[in-house]
């Protein structure tokens, strides 16, 4: 497969594991690579230090490249990408924030670079930044979501027609068929997060799991619109923050509500009534938890299949 | 090309013209049809006297087969279907309600019944109604939308596994690589809305045309998520409904901001400030007016094109 993203980051398939808060350690991103897709390390949920104690855990754990996302409005920042020049992380996933802060400085080093956005705008700041690919990552996707709300069928396409850079496709992908439409749409790869958030690997907790593969459609939704969007799961803490914004209270009524520790309190801890439960709404559609391994094979099976049935017209 | 919607429609392409209110009347049905798609007139802005103008016109502008759309909480709807039988309409799309209501009753008179349904829950009623297909219409797609907000890449596998009925997929759908993206998630047929509201045969204002033709991502937005969601431009009338909203107006008060008329005013009158202005996120992808014509033969093109560079891995 003459593929530019597998090529970019030299690996087999081009399946990117998203870097998630409280799931993304260690283990999860060298079960993916070692798999032949590109795992990440979610550096929004952890200090410099833990990050290195992961990385060097990870090196440990695969011989084939991973990678670490790098909120940029994590309070960490500097220090979390010192930790990543000394590792010699072969690429670093930057999102929330602007593209021409790091790509300079990471590429001297030899770090390539992959931006997160989720609009045309952001996408044409990517390639002025000079970054190596991009994640188009659509409305449907789980955490921290664009203000657009534009969903990944429509993002694709306005994202190819943007800028010519290698775009990998996020958000509402969990399968072989979802990675074919990504690539119909025009994307090169896949980022998912929510099918590895609930793999055997992810380090959510038992209780999190359990209760994402029993959601239904319409069981998630975007909320926290007046702080920053953001995908949960309709919980008693989701239906407080409902009921403030129903009735117009402001953002600092609502930060005042959120507190701090609530996606750790939901997703580490398994606190499923008080938490902040992100995942996105392909969650619906999983029903089991399986190991990376499982979970990559199983996509390029279904990938072929599909792509062998399909006619022309 | 062996395909259960094509075959049941007795069409060429399962390509089907959404029935959307101010836009759809006998001249853009009658286009799709004659071009090898499915064209539908949408009953939503009619009267009965004037959809029996519309079926008759129709009738006079193709020998291809052609539907009506129904939403069934339209005042005069018995009075619509007396119209539909009368006139022998070989297909009707039902839309907002319950599949129960008129399936029987039109299989009775030899009318196929399509339904069109945004969850998982009215998939299992379609089946359970014996209805002949299902329209699974995304969060992106324009005007009236589901309360879930599951997006066509999310919503179109969910309704594959519910039920084993032919699914045509509608939201974000605008090109032969979208198209592509529908059949790789499962759909045998799309519907667009967007695309034909902007066609040259589209009965919409040449006002409500241009503003459509130069969005941006970002610039629709689902509104009036309090009464009807609805998917709306964010023009003057959209920013007073958005700002009532942040302030926590009810669902009366936002009634009387609504008012009556204004999807007339703004589609059809072309008031772009004061109107509500439907239309779906693909918009911002479309830059030109296309006859029907031109649109379904570039879509079968573009669609082949893709099939044929997609290759396994």
């Amino acid at each position: 497969m003459s593929n530019r993203i597998a090529s970019l980051l030299g690996i087999k398939y081009p399946i990117i594991a998203g870097g998630m808060v409280w799931c993304s350690g260690w283990k999860l991103a060298s079960a993916v690579s070692n798999a032949g897709g590109l795992g990440l390390i979610g550096s929004g949920s952890m200090s410099p230090e833990v990050l290195k104690e992961h990385i060097q855990k990870c090196k440990r754990a695969t011989n084939n490249p991973f990678g670490v996302n790098v909120p940029l409005i994590h309070h960490n920042s500097v220090q979390i990408m010192d930790v990543i020049m000394e590792e010699k992380i072969p690429v670093v996933f930057t999102s929330a924030g602007s593209p021409m802060i790091w790509t300079k400085k990471l590429h001297e080093k030899g770090i390539k670079v992959i931006h997160v956005i989720a609009n045309t705008k952001f996408a044409v700041k990517c390639e002025e930044a000079g970054v190596d690919a991009i994640v188009a990552e659509g409305f449907e996707a789980g955490g921290h979501n664009g203000k657009e709300e534009t969903t990944t069928m429509v993002l694709i396409p306005q994202i190819c027609k943007a800028t010519g850079l290698p775009l990998i496709a996020a958000g509402g992908i969990a399968t072989g068929k979802g990675m074919l439409a990504a690539f119909a749409l025009g994307a090169e790869g896949i980022q998912m997060g929510t099918r590895f958030a609930l793999s055997k690997e992810s380090s959510a907790s038992k209780e999190f799991k359990e209760i994402c593969i029993n959601l239904k459609d319409g069981d998630t939704m975007l909320s926290l619109k007046k702080i920053t969007p953001t995908r949960l799961i309709k919980n008693e803490f989701y239906k407080k923050i409902e009921e403030a914004e129903n009735r117009g209270v402001n953002k600092d009524g609502l930060l005042e509500i959120l507190g701090s520790g609530r996606s750790k309190r939901g997703i580490f801890d398994g606190d499923i009534k008080e938490g902040e439960l992100e995942i996105g709404q392909i969650s619906s559609f999983i029903n089991e938890i399986q190991s990376s391994k499982e979970i990559i094979d199983g996509i390029i099976v279904e990938y072929n299949d599909r792509l062998n049935t399909l006619k022309t017209i």
